[in-house]
């Protein structure tokens, strides 16, 4: 297996004579792709949304990774991501919204918003790779429950 | 349910107390999505093999499209996607090479090399997203199968 810090690996492969995915990487489930009728036939996540999934995971991760050495607890975290294509080709995302909701007794705004700050701009690998092409906005609430 | 030629949704749900996440989009079955030891548990995709999957299946479907207007028969396509990370933070990809694998009775090496150009200069907006940041290499075999 190779070492996941420098190099990572994953393959596709049609499944059927329109445009049906397989996707995987290690032995991880297999996951479905697919493309919008009338190219495909919404058998499985499009390529975009694989990209808002990618997204989302790095940031989450990072701001997690990060609020828990300050000895925060996190006791539910969810982000929604939305992403609005451009209207000519290439069809990327103009912009992505993140919204992240978290639950802790203790997480302090000022914090957070430091944390997302530091995740946007150094830790997430994800956003870094899409810097230059996209607008990426955050929101967040923190469930203050105690 | 949206319009996804306009906008796409995800969202990402933490499941333990680390970096476990399950994603989705739609009615997909659910991806579980983790970080690697020490900081996670391996128990899924990393947010960077979801983003190596999410190119492959948009410059596959792009090419699948493309090559299937010139009439030509595909009967079997494979990505396979490797992505070497920048030692230091954002540790993104510096490059990914993409190994195209085709099975064709018909299928001809310069219509192939031209329909990638073309969907990596305009139709596959993963790509296009990335080109900023991420050199990104590719290479083709065709098994001829009559």
């Amino acid at each position: 297996m190779s070492d996941k810090t420098k190099e990572l690996n994953s393959s596709i492969k049609l499944v059927n004579n329109r445009l049906h995915f397989t996707g995987s990487a290690g032995s991880n489930d297999p996951v479905s792709i697919d493309y919008t009728a009338p190219l495909g036939d919404d058998l499985g996540y499009t390529s975009l949304e694989l990209l808002l999934l990618s997204l989302s995971s790095c940031l989450g991760s990072a701001m997690l990774t990060f609020i828990r050495r300050m000895n925060r607890t996190i006791t539910e975290f969810e982000i929604t991501a939305k992403g609005v294509r451009k209207t000519e080709h290439p069809t990327g995302f103009a912009s992505i919204h993140l919204e992240i909701s978290l639950t802790s007794p203790d997480a302090i705004p000022e914090e957070v918003q430091n944390v997302i700050d530091l995740a946007e701009e150094k830790y997430c690998p994800v956003r870094s790779m899409i810097k230059g092409s996209t607008n990426v906005e955050t929101s967040f609430k923190i469930n203050n429950v105690r």
